[in-house]
């Protein structure tokens, strides 16, 4: 897991991490993705994208097993690497 | 055009709103449609997405016109209205 950096919204820490793209269809490919993938978890990322670029940032809010920087969070964070990953092999 | 506020991204000006839903789905829905009205004009804001909101923000890094809230950051940010009225009402 490389490339994380810990960051706060709203108070609560976050690992955060920002993917750049050349084209801004495969920047909202990869936002499409992660939700994917945020839906499948029922626990959901914030995303920034703006143009070159997509901001993912994984915490939680309040929960039975606390707040911040869970471990679902940290596995989130590695699935959403391998993720870009996949993407990346695509070329799409 | 109804709650927009004024605000600074990269120090540049902004006119930012907030939109909610009560499905991550549907705002997903409404992020990729002003992401096709962004493509469509070759002019893309910066968008937040997390549960049960989208931020939109729209400004001019830097161009011929200048930078900042130019016209047609306005006329999008009048566009992004129509497109979540449109959006609200086919209950997506």
């Amino acid at each position: 897991m490389s490339n994380w950096t810990l960051c706060q919204h709203e108070g609560i820490d976050h690992l955060e991490k920002s993917y750049t793209f050349k084209k801004y269809s495969k920047s909202l490919c990869f936002l499409n993705a992660v939700a994917g993938l945020a839906e499948s978890y029922v626990h959901h990322p914030r995303m920034v994208i703006e143009w070159g670029k997509v901001t993912v940032a994984w915490g939680t809010h309040e929960s039975d097993e606390g707040s911040g920087v869970l471990v679902r969070d940290r596995h989130l964070a590695e699935e959403t690497d391998k993720l870009f990953e996949l993407l990346q092999a695509k070329q799409i």
